[in-house]
């Protein structure tokens, strides 16, 4: 069986989920295209020989196109909300990159839609799930090999951040990756949060304060301690370390051939965020068109999730303003996605 | 443009193969199958819903199946020959398992039957080259980082040997991965090879010398050391170090989390080979279809280099029993696979 | 030229800082003991074979002897004001176990008695600033490897803590070692502290509140993040990494042989603190007594770094019973010292 | 007790002596030099402020002086014979820098002599024993943590070489640490050396053959393979690693700071070779003074360790230049120095 998918958004993202799904990956097409500009789309056709896919006016079109399974939305942000409930409400399987809504109250809508609808439709684009090393460390809590979780230590690094990227996007667009992967980890939600800023690189735009640090507390009462440092300079690294009652687990570094050489014993580092996850995009999406091939319930991100990160990102952009710890209030968790499976307290 | 595949042989690493092409990779199907044991075919075709694949009752008749476009030959090593010779007469593409040929005479045969055909059909599975710890190495050669290379130092080990495991299989099951891989990093040619016998490992059955170190020279002079362990015991591990005249590049170890538990600071082991190079036998499928679907020539190891393994994995097996140094005689590398490009001498 | 030393107090550390002088390290020996326990002051003569060391019934009258250039205070921690003035009224080198005092006003007296007297005449047994990776950090900080320091964060772990250690003494007993090892590699002055207590061990005592997170702010500005974490089961682990503008230097792990065994690739951790700072031991009090015997300034910790630590574990301890930050305010650094050496602001 | 030593040659390594037991080790006192220039041996004890030694004309007559109880030579090799001949027949310890004398029958002679003097009074100046990283694998080995060693690799690598250097002391200068450490590290006799050489190194001097792979093989069947590598021009670097049959133990890299920095993480490497066994000079004569004063039999290399040196050293440059295995023939080996403890064969 073949996934037919139509991709709403051809910018940069929604160009290489096509590339992906048609030169990467088994068991899926793309049959329509759609972007507000519509050169865009065109173009995307092209690029990729999809000699075989239509383009659609707008996303509402497209959902409607009988010959359309799935939807992988990858348009801008406050796009979002619209294409995903529109996709839930024909019944058709819904992709949706980060995020799932601009606010709260958005993906809120969305959940109660696939609750009302009945089935799990809907996979968030939060790709570090299908990170080999995040599954490691998963396991090795889930198996007890490192005892109670009690502190979690991660870093997430860029070498240089846009000039267009403010304080907030620290959250919005960067920490939003540990939101979603840290509750996840330790199956535990998060209660509250608060954000202190270190000396300030000069290496930073004026606007910009960089770096910060982020700390989650669980109800479970794990400390979560995130350094988000957008102009480190030195590569793209993400760090992340659980500290348990019977011993510690930590994320690997990349793997790279080792160098002796003039005095010094090294490896490389990345320099580019998309060579840190390249094999996680591509699970991510094969786990979706798989699942749903195969009749399989979704088991990637869900709505819920989405939401999780909204609710925990307008924390901890109110934390950054107020310099004050900041309550993180998520409603009780439906039975639909698997109800409550907290860490003792 | 989908390229369809014709499977010879559906033992363990044929079926592999079916599932990789089915499940994973993009660009091909499964058309058609024979094995000697026609229930295994049909319960190959059965695992993995290849409704529209055609059981044929030998080689030869799969590869005149006009709907076959590519054959992969995985069958037991003494019938790669004639698939591969077959597969050439009729203009098809070839993915040959190693060996190519049992015999040194064999693959020579092969590759004047590829050079008379004109343009290269046949793809080795040497899958190796398509790691990427082996593929920065290449880089790191070629780019000059550390000076001409010197010397290589390998280890090759796996925890435990099957009981029909033999003292010359260390070379032709074993060590022609680093046959291969070896000449390709450094481009040149082998012209000697000795085996020495340290102290024999308890651990091996008693006729099964373990382990062996095997001595390569090149044509420039480059000593290559390989440690072949095939009962070491506590993991599977490829090692390769490159030492040249301005630094060493090596190996990384295959990323894993680390822990910190019981006074120990350490990081699992694999210990089966099937996972240590699983993105290297997608990639190289991958990039066999691709170029076979672009209409580029295929980039992976030829014919030439199948008949290298030969010639050299002969010598080393004299090797073991002279106990001396066994030269590794080479017919001149024909124009067609890119000529002569030796390290200067 | 030999110094003379009399050691005040021989317990444990006494006794361990007579067989350092005596077995280890040169241009010193021991002519006077005195415990409060006069047996074992005779033990410890016995034991390491001093025969022409003397016992003292006090510190006073030790102070006092003519045969003694220099005091080693190895008495317990409210014991120490006394000895520690007495020595300098005396006129004599005082080597000195932390604390220098128990109270800030305490180390203040001190302080302003040395000033008096007018010239260094106090070494803290401060030993991690003679560690060979702490020097090494601070040497990429003060050349400027790293840029200018945003962040430190460091980890001080034990396997298990004594029945009798309570939360204070996370502060005043371990985090002692933090306090003055960070303000020296960064050179800088804290100001605030506040104090996190994550969930709580199952392998701590009722009474005790393990691990915590203990954050220290500098008049710079780098946030400086240390665990404190005495049940950590898994072994004693020192970390320590800066966070600067251009790169990242970190402790490194302690050199041990690293194995390859039961599917695992390890080295073995410390368990025993007393093993992780041996060489630095040795080398604080070689210091110590090569300065005095060659004429030169102390160099090591002063008195006024007692006190900095003084402080600073007061507001600490004050932060775990708040919740809240607590101030750090300290004296304005008398010119005696070195003045006012800090990061720009 | 006070160990008065007599210091025979104070060239660079006399000096470095003289300042390590003057400044850093306890104990021992220089109480007598001599050298071949007489102005050297004035200026050393000016250097070191030895008010209370005396300049001697010659090694006999400092041997002969009643206030020596030991003797250090560090004169240059050819004259080690006799001084150690001396030394022994006056009934004086002697600490004798390799060689200890310049020919396997020279040494033997020694061996003679301290054999009819009864006791152990010789210690050869063959540091590595006393390096915590070899100390570490020879328990590895003896505790049964990998089984029965079957095989060692090592590398030594130097930066760069002196104009002097020749082929012959890649093995007399560099390789021979490697000869004493490794037949101690597996208590084994070596039975044969074969050389071979790689392409050389463009580094090098013309009249000089670098890098060399020495192969050595025990009476127990290990085979050990060393790198000696003395142009490498990236760093000094001693690795060892043994293989097992149950596991490998490997040599830590010299403990330094890593850093992230420029997309590398990496660390120092050390270019001079004076640091890399700096606590082992340490440690070898604080030994020999501590055995010597505690009235214990000297367990440092002995006599018969620096004859098993020469006799495997002349093989070893025989094999450079026969391009052969040559065997490597000893007496076997007297009760007096422990009796023969081969590994199983």
């Amino acid at each position: 069986m073949t996934l037919r998918i139509g991709v709403i958004g051809t910018g940069a993202i929604g160009r290489d989920h096509i590339r992906r799904i048609t030169c990467n990956l088994s068991g899926a097409e793309i049959v329509a295209v759609t972007d507000v500009n519509a050169d865009a789309a065109a173009l995307a056709i092209e690029s990729y020989g999809l000699s075989g896919a239509k383009i659609y006016p707008d996303d509402l079109s497209l959902i409607a196109a009988p010959e359309v399974d799935a939807i992988l939305v990858a348009s801008w942000g406050p796009a979002h909300q619209q294409s995903v409930l529109a996709g839930i409400a024909a019944g058709k399987y819904v992709f949706c990159e980060k995020p799932l809504a601009t606010t709260a109250a958005g993906c809120r809508e969305i959940v109660e839609a696939e609750i009302k609808h009945g089935t799990r439709l809907v996979q968030v684009g939060f790709m570090r799930r299908y990170d080999s090393g995040y599954i490691q460390l998963k396991e090795a809590v889930e198996s007890g090999f490192i005892g109670e979780p009690l502190m979690i230590r991660c870093a997430h690094r860029n070498p240089s951040s846009a000039d267009l990227y403010t304080t907030d996007m620290a959250v919005t667009d960067t920490f939003i990756h540990e939101i979603d992967v840290l509750h996840w980890l330790v199956n535990d939600d998060y209660v509250s949060a608060r954000v202190a800023f270190p000396k300030k690189t000069r290496n930073a735009l004026p606007h910009l304060r960089d770096p910060q640090v982020i700390t989650l507390e669980t109800r479970g009462g794990i400390l979560i301690t995130t350094e988000i440092f957008v102009n480190c300079k030195y590569g793209y690294d993400i760090q992340c370390e659980i500290i348990g009652e019977e011993g510690i687990v930590r994320l690997p570094e990349v793997a790279g051939i080792t160098y002796r050489k003039d005095a010094q014993l090294g490896m490389n580092l990345l320099m580019d965020w998309k060579d840190r996850f390249i094999d996680s995009y591509d699970r991510e999406l094969q786990d979706f068109i798989d699942c749903i091939n195969q009749n399989r319930t979704l088991q990637g991100p869900t709505s819920w999730d989405g939401y999780v990160a909204a609710v925990t990102a307008d924390a901890c952009v109110r934390a950054q303003e107020s310099g004050q710890e900041e309550a993180i209030e998520l409603d009780e968790k439906p039975e639909f996605y698997g109800g409550i499976a907290l860490r003792s307290v």
